[in-house]
């Protein structure tokens, strides 16, 4: 099983900041960040994660979540840790192809082969007036845009050979630039002639994240991605998922276990039953109305202001209308209509988890949920979304992570040095595809579990 | 007397990392950069620096400098080090505002107060070409979306009222988002809706550097730059050059002691002056030819790979033909005409410092080059490029810097935190203007020297 810690302010619940013991001002403390990373390394899991947004709305009022740039925090919490890799969320929408490999070439030099990259596409209309547009693209556009983009990025990690970096003072030869490639792309929406500044990483390329799960993000999964983030809410959906994505790797010729499928999960955790749900009460009670119904109006497409509190959802607008998050905008209406919610029900569940599984229990029940999804084949690891940290993550490390082990699920130790080691991938040959044709592998010792 | 430690990988003379007791790997391990930075802080130096290129090219084959992203490397320096200023490049050429804003907005909170930006329009064909382009801007346009980037990472940057990070736990009001102000700005290059997604940093603004000595560059510098990186050969041109950019700033509304001139300077030191002399001459001998032609040729926009190298150089192209470093074009034609040189004195004085000023001697030799300069109004301090590192700059914190507060020209400890603070530099107010307009200060102390 891997265990990535999606690491997300001072908690992932919308109220978290609000509880006594938390200190919000940590959101912008570096310190606080690598501790966090710091308690996972110490359960020895696989990566942190960092989400990302380009702009910043009205939600600020009530919640502040991250702030920082997470590639830079990702640097400094690379030389405050050891083994845990390091995965940032990265737009393909409002970034340079050039500047993206850089900076995650950079970072995988920074932490000896510790990167990782969230591929998004970014739909959000604040995001594109930062960047002179007045709308983002269209959904598939912007996979076009994105397809094009991981070329460029791939084919610049590997504009330099591995053997590349010579350093031979007697010769006087720092680089063998006759093992250096220019990539002279010129495609749809890129030129970039290349080579990279930066000498090939200990991993060939860092390990490449996405979480999109409309069709569309399926299929870019299926082709370019190793680790892939999804949120449900049932294990009958989260089996449905897993299936139909592992399917579509095999379809792109890709071998299925070269992509692991990690449903976020918020761990709401009690010595009892009963001490979670206060827990989980406590923080529901702390959440702001009016920013909940603002949050769910944005996911769904329409405007619940004057709706109701204890009244259900009225009808949706279709799927088609939706250009931001397709697959987050199908699971709220789903889950409302499944459970017949009232629009109060779905603030408490969406506050508690942004639409990812809330299991609230002991640590014994947690545990259970996650052995149940992972040997019934609906994930092949968790994204652990605490709903408070430092103390959730702590919790979470403390107290499910040895039940795990007790139960034979989860590494005892570190195995491998990289990130792709971690996750039991290869590393991709410098001259080859990046569907995982290994080369002069550094690192491949699997993953124990 | 103001230092700032520009960092470039194994050592600024081209042969650096050929000498015996080199590491040329250390160019992409990080903890080599942050031992640099803490030997710098150990001198109580203002500041490190890393300049930047956004391509790599044949120069790579005989000597790579820097190679990674120096954002990053300064976040991790960032967390290594507690007073030293945190200077990089970026280029307002290839960026988009609103990301590097974001940057060194976080690299401001990462370090509690010590970033800073210096603003280069990068005129590379090189790089141009790795960002869509078949060839940079011509000069003067580059200058514009300069000015435009500028004005908006500074509105971006005031775009949080340093009130506006509340935390208050009992209302839920985590930002007030009454004190959040949108950019709305629509120019030529850009259009930027913000606010930026991160709360004011510590310093408001960081310190703002710039490099160019065109006169469009020094016009540039005289608006906005709070310290000017420059390159002079003799005490004649450096003081022609402080006195026209202390009046142009002047001439702006500004106070001239809000711009400090900083040219480079590379000390070869030796506890004797044969020492130095010899150091000089062991890196000079291990300077490859045909890399030092390259280079020239690139400097002044013609190809001299068939020019005898004990000859004089042939007539050069007008200035306004050269598109890239217009100031370095000049400094090297000049100095060649000035001494007459021949194209390998040439290749020895520019594989040592580029074209900055070469200081060969003792510890008090080089302190006194230092203190005329200082005092006879050619500096306000000094950009000082080791010649090989770290060697070169230990030998500078523990040889030069005692000797320079033996004269009382040199701080003995650090009296401010913040890189505005080293720099005696007011705190810019958020409504303000980004002219030096001093607000809350949060940081004022003046430097000692």
């Amino acid at each position: 099983m891997h265990l990535n810690a999606f690491l997300m302010g001072v908690g992932h619940h919308e109220a978290a900041w609000r509880l006594p013991w938390s200190r919000p001002r940590d959101v912008l403390d570096v310190g606080h960040f690598q501790n966090l990373a710091r308690i996972a390394e110490r359960g020895r899991l696989d990566s942190v994660f960092f989400a990302d947004r380009l702009a910043v709305g009205d939600a600020a009022r009530h919640n502040v979540t991250n702030a920082l740039d997470p590639v830079l925090l990702l640097s400094a919490i690379a030389t405050a840790t050891e083994h845990i890799g390091l995965i940032s969320t990265a737009s393909t929408g409002f970034s340079e192809p050039y500047t993206l490999a850089r900076q995650f070439a950079t970072l995988d030099h920074l932490s000896a082969g510790r990167a990782g990259w969230n591929i998004v596409t970014s739909g959000g209309e604040a995001e594109a007036r930062n960047f002179g547009r007045d709308a983002a693209d269209e959904h598939d556009r912007r996979y076009a845009r994105a397809a094009e983009f991981l070329d460029v990025v791939t084919g610049l990690w590997d504009s330099w050979d591995d053997a590349a970096f010579v350093a031979d003072k007697a010769s006087g030869t720092f680089a063998d630039t006759d093992l250096l490639r220019a990539l002279d792309h010129r495609g749809e929406f890129f030129g970039v002639g290349g080579p990279l500044s930066v000498p090939r990483g200990p991993q060939g390329h860092p390990l490449l994240v996405q979480a999109g799960s409309s069709p569309a993000g399926r299929e870019f999964a299926a082709r370019h991605a190793e680790a892939v983030f999804t949120a449900h809410q049932t294990l009958d959906d989260a089996q449905d998922f897993y299936q139909d994505l592992k399917n579509r790797v095999a379809e792109h010729g890709r071998d299925p276990e070269h992509t692991k499928v990690l449903p976020g999960i918020v761990p709401v955790l009690g010595a009892t039953e009963a001490e979670a749900r206060d827990l989980e009460r406590r923080l529901d009670d702390l959440l702001v109305t009016d920013h909940g119904v603002a949050q769910v109006s944005g996911m769904l497409g329409l405007d619940l202001s004057d709706h109701p509190l204890d009244r259900p959802l009225p009808a949706l607008p279709p799927i088609q209308q939706i250009n931001g998050n397709k697959s987050r905008y199908d699971l709220v209406a789903r889950m409302a209509e499944r459970e017949n919610l009232t629009l109060r029900e779905i603030l408490a569940r969406l506050g508690g988890g942004r639409g990812h599984r809330v299991v609230t229990g002991t640590p014994e029940q947690v545990a259970d949920t996650l052995e149940v999804w992972f040997t019934e084949y609906a994930a092949d690891g968790f994204n652990i979304m605490a709903p408070h940290l430092p103390r959730g993550l702590e919790d979470f490390v403390d107290h499910v992570v040895p039940e795990l082990r007790t139960r034979g699920l989860f590494r005892t130790d570190y195995s491998a040095t990289t990130l792709r080691g971690h996750y039991g991938l290869p590393r991709p040959a410098a001259c080859g595809s990046r569907l995982g044709v290994a080369g002069a592998a550094a690192d491949r010792v699997p993953a124990t579990s």
